[in-house]
């Protein structure tokens, strides 16, 4: 243990717009063995989310911003290649928070041991099974509060979350629109995971007539991943009583001091609940939404994508491509074994 | 009856900004007799609310916008002065959706009918026990929802909306924190309402740092009536899981397209909730929230202040007062009989 390096990508500097390789470089460090009661995990998948872009910054958030020198914060699933703990051995196989980063050292208590017998490809406990799926899951049903009937708007509704928004609102009877930035993305939703409709904001022109076209009987529920002008074009289609679950504002994340929404009088217009969240308020209830969602996965009642691309040195350009809307689905480095 | 004429001000033309005497214009016309089922009012008091801006635009809103040549809309207490309906008798007092004139004619079923001998002032039925009364105790306690120990921050804390929901959260066991823009409405808050601390924004100047402040333990409620540079301050002050219960944001009433607010991230970065509201919504309980408001009011625990002007062709530069703060609590116009 004591030869290995670990190679790691850190926070140099706080990003202003898109961060860049000034903001984050790399560096190779000793690799020393776990404390007391710690685990080193060889990293196999590291998850890229747009939430990461946040803590990059110093803005107060919900978990503290990346401390500057720190790997970049990002949540992992590796092996057990050394254990000062009871609880895990070698090849071992378990979710962690983690960095971007070869190996990652983190106290045991913390860690979520995965069972490799039950065939469910590793990586998925990064998405659909994971942190990403748990926030459709619980931003859905306890934020959104969909009742069968209504109509849910999805913003980003091909990414990683939108996708199974969009899923579980048709399995809960809804009218199903989503909103993405490709024809192809539009074609997945419709086609193959079941939306009732969906609309390519970037070439539908007028996209608040766009949405009244799509969602005839107006939005009750709209799950905004996105902020900015496609928050505010949907705000002028929600009906009485509608609710707006905000997981994140992707479009404002690389903006210095973006605007606010200017049509947030709707709230009063149309006495309307907007409820930020993040996955971390429903930590007690995670064990009952993967549970469901495992459920709803090996059934083949949800469909997910989920792009992988090889090579720890490819992960920031890989990072950004959650921002120019260049992927679909779920965005997973994978370091192969 | 029908030799009457009614002096009426009525919306010529929308205003962009303030109101002006362009917009709002006085006629004179002839009153008729009520129709079938209908009753005519002699207006006594005439409500000028926050509210009424809202209707002289033509944005989406919770109702119609005023037609373009009605009478301004309002709410009144008058008396019967003719019926064409066996639930009302000449003589009888009533509040009624009216307007900016002399004479309300309105159906018999949208009247409420009011009892003279119990004592209480008429005007307070447009106050404290009318739609600014219920605004604060359904939007305090249904939107806001405190908790003893909390902390609540009420904005125009010394308005007619603001000032009761201060009383009430009080009454809940928090701990209550009004901005005002004066100090006399200041110390009116702590002396004689019993609001724990209260912020001049006008004079304190870093208002997150005078927030943090008076609310050491940071805001769980925050009840809104303003908006704009107000809110973006409260919105950095916000603990966990608050509530933001917005029914109007007055800074932005009289301004083409206000910006919008710039601190909305807090929304994910605190897990809150930000729910817009009409005393309408709750319209199904006004029956309870009157019969609490005057208990509290008879039993000296709910304190208000009223602002009577007389004259109805006083009313459209006694509107404007409400947006320059210098009215305090609520602001009546009366026509004496």
């Amino acid at each position: 243990m004591t030869r290995l390096t670990n190679r790691q990508y850190f926070l140099a500097s706080r990003p202003q717009a898109m961060p860049t390789t000034d903001n984050v470089q790399r560096r190779d460090v000793p690799l020393g063995p776990p404390g007391d009661g710690e685990v080193t995990l060889r990293n196999l998948f590291i998850s890229l989310d747009p939430a990461i872009r946040g803590w990059m910054g110093d803005e107060p958030n919900y978990i503290e911003p990346i401390t500057l020198g720190d790997a970049v914060r990002s949540s992992v699933v590796g092996r057990v290649v050394a254990s000062n703990s009871a609880e895990f051995e070698v090849g071992d196989v378990a979710m962690s928070l983690g960095a971007w980063e070869a190996y990652t050292t983190a106290p045991a208590a913390g860690l979520n041991k995965l069972d490799e017998s039950a065939g469910i490809p590793l990586s998925l406990f990064l998405g659909i099974l994971g942190p990403t799926g748990l926030t459709a899951y619980f931003g859905l049903l306890e934020v959104g509060r969909p009742r069968a009937g209504e109509t849910v708007l999805v913003s980003a509704a091909a990414g990683a979350v939108g996708s199974v928004v969009g899923q579980i609102a048709k399995m809960q009877g809804c009218r199903v629109v989503g909103m993405a930035g490709s024809d192809d993305k539009c074609a997945w939703l419709t086609a193959e995971l079941g939306f009732d409709a969906a609309i390519n904001y970037k070439t539908c022109g007028d996209l608040e007539a766009a949405i009244h076209g799509a969602c005839p009987e107006g939005v009750d529920v709209y799950f905004d991943n996105v902020g900015g002008d496609i928050l505010d074009a949907a705000l002028l289609c929600l009906n009485k009583f509608a609710r707006v679950a905000v997981c994140g504002w992707i479009s404002t994340y690389n903006v210095a001091n973006p605007p606010g929404p200017t049509n947030l009088w709707q709230l009063v217009a149309r006495s309307v609940t907007i409820q930020g969240f993040t996955v971390l308020d429903y930590r007690d209830r995670f064990g009952e939404g993967v549970t469901q969602l495992a459920e709803w996965l090996l059934a083949g009642k949800i469909g997910y994508r989920e792009e992988t691309v090889d090579g720890l040195d490819n992960i920031l350009p890989t990072f950004l491509r959650l921002f120019d809307g260049s992927n679909s689905g779920k965005l997973v480095i994978r370091i192969p074994e």
